[in-house]
């Protein structure tokens, strides 16, 4: 089971860029995202597109996140650009546990850093941390994340010209 | 050469998540990004990025879309959750010209779709443009970007534990 935290999470400034992080999250393949700061919108915007898009994805706002990592059984992965090269570390990971995957916003504890088993970087540019989880999460199921099945009431069909949208939806 | 065109900037809206995809651009081994909307802040940021972490990324801010894509000569490439498969559309795209990647922000217009050669989903379930630029790029270059070398004033040496960072800009 893979789950994201998300740190730093402001509601006002990160209001997006968390958005996509959980989206980014649900479609690359994680079942959860906790995010440390209580934001109710961002749950529900998040549970609205799940509903609607299919598959199991939870989000939980307002955790500790230094409880998370004390009482977390499995891996724990921080992504920053200070981090060990992802080519060398994702060889390292156990797959076979529970993996959580850390992601700040901008400054991030130093407790993070020595809290977590492996810190590794997706290239040591700065750019992302929406990118770092989607190229991870690419990585780690080995483009997998391209064939999973959401059924939702909402399925969208390849085209390369148009919009091709199968809706289930109710018309209220 | 690779140019990425951004539309549907929002100045408030959009500051963190446009300026993620002109750093997604950069580190993944795009050469410049166009930008809608006038926004010199978002200039200032991203030229003050490149200044310290090298390269010759350029960005241009309060383009018109349309006469860009007019008068592009080479491929024209639109990343959307309604395209094509990307694994299917990455062979068709020609390598030898030069590429422009449009990416949208939120309700992208219909002369877009049209315009594009191809128009590619990064998976049909929504998630963001910036993951979607990221894994579109690292599968265009086939993840050569990792390889990059900026020769900035800052490089952050690759570390499993806290950040070692060598600089080279004057203490002011």
């Amino acid at each position: 089971m893979i789950t994201v935290l998300r740190i730093g999470h402001r509601i006002a400034r990160d209001k997006r860029v968390t958005t996509h992080v959980a989206l980014v999250a649900r479609a690359f393949g994680a079942e959860q995202i906790f995010i440390d700061t209580l934001d109710k919108k961002l749950e529900e915007n998040i549970n609205l597109t799940c509903s609607r898009f299919g598959g199991n994805f939870k989000i939980k706002t307002g955790v500790n996140p230094k409880k998370i990592l004390k009482q977390w059984h499995g891996s724990i992965i921080h992504l920053t650009m200070y981090g060990e090269t992802l080519d060398r570390s994702i060889k390292k990971i156990d797959k076979k546990t529970n993996l959580l995957i850390v992601i700040g916003a901008e400054k991030v504890p130093a407790y993070i850093y020595e809290m977590a088993d492996q810190n590794i970087s997706i290239g040591n540019q700065p750019h992302s941390e929406v990118a770092a989880l989607a190229i991870f999460l690419d990585r780690y199921n080995e483009g997998k994340w391209l064939k999973n099945r959401f059924n939702g009431k909402i399925q969208i069909q390849p085209s390369n010209k148009g919009k091709k949208v199968i809706s289930k939806e109710k018309l209220v």
